[in-house]
């Protein structure tokens, strides 16, 4: 069945990427938790902590499925009861100020009626987004062109699209500002909604998925020995602060989780490992900060 | 005019307060801000940082009018458009983590249509509720008495009933706990859903605002001394890292300034300056955070 090969395909894009992490990383390893969900399915929770460049990220695997919940068939607008959700989930926190918070997730969703061969509802989602505590133009510019590259070996429209999307998605609408520099976000794509078949949206789904490690090891690779000062390290954690307020206020499938009564650790490793509110920070004019603070918007074409 | 009233009684109740936390505190100031609201009205934000025993806190008061906006107009079922609401707002984050986290609100809030004599539609709202780190028996007891002293002093049922609405409102849901020991919470009192009129609400009202100071004066008193271990603060990041999931999540006041465009520093003053999300912390058997988390509970009945 077409939903084996997606999950099969989400497990083993967590295998590879866990040990690509661990070798950049050369000290952290992954701790691995299964879980086993009530209604049906379960996952693989992976978490880092303490590593040499990771302070805590995860990698998780879920594949659920079951009789659909009220919230999800709203959310959703399905009629039908028996889904099935499969996805990879990534956040990394560093600990050096100069390597950025990255986020991943790849995810299939579906619901089967009992005497029916098609699936009634499906579709692929998912995206890559970058959250620099200090943002490096030619970093974000690297990081988007690898994206470009992915969505362009599938369809020329996508990376303009997608990147449009996430730059609305990832917004902190109370701060006025974006999370970071964005990325690719999409959701709901169906063999109808673009030119591709089933297939081929999985494999671009995979493609996504495998983009990640090396986009993020080249970044980590870069940055990973720059030296950084208390006040730096200030400023991560404002910036941190300013992430958890994203997820916690805005984030779709943080909201979701916590609705739908959803493993809340697994779902809650976003968070960061430390972040600070002090009242009102101010930015020192032409500083570093200031500058990062002035390209936190929308519609910043880096490639 | 009753609201210049209750504005002029909320006022002094900031002044008050303020002083007396400055005295306690010995060391850390309260520096203002006043702001303006483009609509109509404004505010004297008062923020403490890095005194002796408060690490980071705000006394906020706040004499808001103009249009109503939509969500309010939406959340408030009214359909008139002149609004005035007040109130004062109070978060304390403390150095020591055997100094609880306390928050207090008052507020009031009238529509008044311009050819009538009496405002439309109008009532009090407001509590105390208090966060231990550590749940010491003999503090929330004493803090709950003190609650119920006022209470009583207005109605016999007040105390009853507004400690449920407090525990059923301090909920985290996603984490099955409550945010602290609780308090007492209501909301929309007039004169006719309680046995009082319109003078005694406010008197309650100012009734409910002194009790703030000489009862947190106490728990910081007992408490400000106290050694404490890395552990114990550790403990305190964690705390705190849930006191910003339920205010980002849950607090209905933080998500209506969120979304009316309020004054975000304002607003988010109540963050903790400093927490940590750890994953999946592990609490030991037989502990000092353990008998916390063990009342971390909706119905205790403290006094």
């Amino acid at each position: 069945m077409f939903r084996n090969k997606v999950e099969e395909a989400y497990k083993r894009i967590q295998d590879e990427i866990c040990l690509v992490l661990e070798q950049i990383d050369g000290k952290g390893k992954f701790v691995e938790e299964i879980w086993q969900r009530d209604g049906g399915g379960g996952g693989r929770t992976r978490i880092m902590q303490n590593g040499n460049v990771i302070e805590k990220g995860g990698v998780n695997f879920s594949a659920v499925h079951g009789k659909l919940p009220e919230p999800i068939k709203k959310a959703f607008k399905v009629d039908s009861d028996d889904f099935f959700a499969t996805g990879v989930s990534i956040v990394m926190h560093t600990h050096n100020p100069f390597v950025p918070i990255i986020h991943m997730n790849i995810r299939y969703f579906e619901v089967q009626n009992a005497n029916e061969t098609e699936p009634a509802v499906r579709w692929f989602g998912g995206g890559i987004d970058l959250t620099p505590h200090y943002i490096i133009d030619e970093d974000a510019i690297f990081f988007h062109q690898q994206l470009k590259n992915t969505c362009d070996k599938f369809d020329n429209s996508f990376y303009e699209n997608f990147k449009n999307r996430a730059d609305d998605y990832f917004f902190i609408k109370h701060r006025e500002e974006t999370r970071g520099v964005g990325g690719i976000f999409y959701d709901r794509l169906t063999n109808e909604n673009t030119k591709l078949d089933w297939q081929q949206l999985l494999e671009y789904s995979i493609a996504v998925g495998n983009t990640f490690a090396p986009t993020y090891g080249q970044l980590i690779n870069k940055n990973r020995d720059k030296p950084f000062t208390p006040e730096n390290q200030e400023w991560q954690y404002l910036r941190r602060s300013r992430y958890a307020e994203f997820n916690l206020v805005y984030d779709a499938g943080t909201k979701f989780g916590l609705e739908t009564n959803g493993r809340i650790e697994s779902i809650l490793m976003s968070l960061p490992p430390l972040a600070k509110w002090n009242y009102n920070p101010q930015i020192i004019e032409g500083s570093l900060e200031a500058e990062t603070q002035s390209k936190l918007k929308k519609g910043i074409n880096w490639v």
